[in-house]
């Protein structure tokens, strides 16, 4: 057990600022040591003004960007442009993973309504439950009178599934129509390439 | 021309904090829009404090780390730690590309002599020439008399090998020893998996 408490240690910090920087780096998702090394020689060799540039805009985004209040999305106002537009059809909500989910909505131009940003997905081994993706807010917002169309848009992933699955069911009561995004055969493929189960869920839900 | 001239425009500067923190992101390399806009909300939605240590460790670095007097690697003080070492041997000379090769030279545990690290490799199409990896103070630097050897462990690549080559060159007159590192098959290989250039090399190399 004392070994097992020895390994838990966090590494000692490391002495020099490079060595620190290349360890800082490694905290973003995706980056080992060996990528956290070259964007640290890069930047101090090519790119000082970027890594100005980036710990200025890090320090920025921390201490601005929050949370919209009323659909949880990242934004600098108390609550974000979608939400205050007034063109926009309350009587639609679109839930939605990410930020970057609520983009690509946002980019086909064909949705009209509003959004609330889960901000994550139910992941119980991670400790992830329905407090954290604001299940709460959701059925409280809900349950307002104004929203009549819930789309439950997760990522079609077990995740994902499982958590659209929680908010339907949860959704149940509060009287209003909870729709899924359609599963389906993406535009521009071949039969032959598309896997069983896609194609399986289109011939269910042919139309 | 004109719309030539309009391509060239730089983007116009995001609005707001999260797009300029993705902007920012995208600078560091091997970074593309979509892993900035992950990186930058993840940082934001689970680690605000690798974002700030990471705004600090940049600007320390930034602001610290210099190059050494003698041998041109990372350091914080006039000459870096190596270059110091009063147990190395200063009349071998090893001429790498990068502190991460340097560092892996020195992991192996079999060389005491001192480096000269290029901070880059000559690339004439980059616009990176003689000057930009240091070769006149390399040359100044072998000519003081105490160099005997200078082993040049520039990549295998072809970049690596110009420069090499380059090198060797230029120190043909300083009346030193100029070698380069063996060419050869890889511990723990097999020859039927090995590429025909390296076996031709190790074939010619054979002692």
């Amino acid at each position: 057990m004392a070994s097992g408490a020895r390994h838990a240690e966090p590494p000692a910090r490391p002495a020099d600022a490079l060595g620190r920087l290349i360890e800082a780096l490694r905290r973003l998702p995706g980056v080992g040591v060996k990528s956290a090394q070259r964007m640290a020689y890069h930047l101090l060799q090519h790119d000082r003004d970027g890594a100005l540039q980036l710990a200025h805009a890090l320090d920025e985004a921390v201490h601005q960007v929050r949370h919209c209040e009323r659909c949880h999305t990242f934004t600098e106002q108390p609550v974000c442009t979608t939400c205050l537009d007034p063109l926009r059809d309350a009587r639609q909500l679109c839930v939605i993973e990410t930020p970057a989910d609520q983009a690509a909505v946002e980019r086909t131009g064909s949705y009209k309504g509003l959004y609330f940003v889960l901000m994550g997905k139910l992941s119980p081994l991670d400790g992830i439950g329905a407090h954290d993706i604001g299940l709460p807010v959701l059925l409280e917002r809900v349950g307002d009178g104004t929203v009549q169309e819930v789309i439950v848009a997760t990522n079609f992933t077990a995740e994902g599934e499982v958590t659209a699955h929680v908010i339907a069911q949860a959704l149940q009561k509060a009287g209003v129509r909870v729709t899924r995004l359609a599963r389906g055969v993406p535009i521009g493929s071949e039969l032959e390439y598309v896997d069983l189960g896609t194609i399986a869920h289109a011939l269910v839900d042919r139309r």
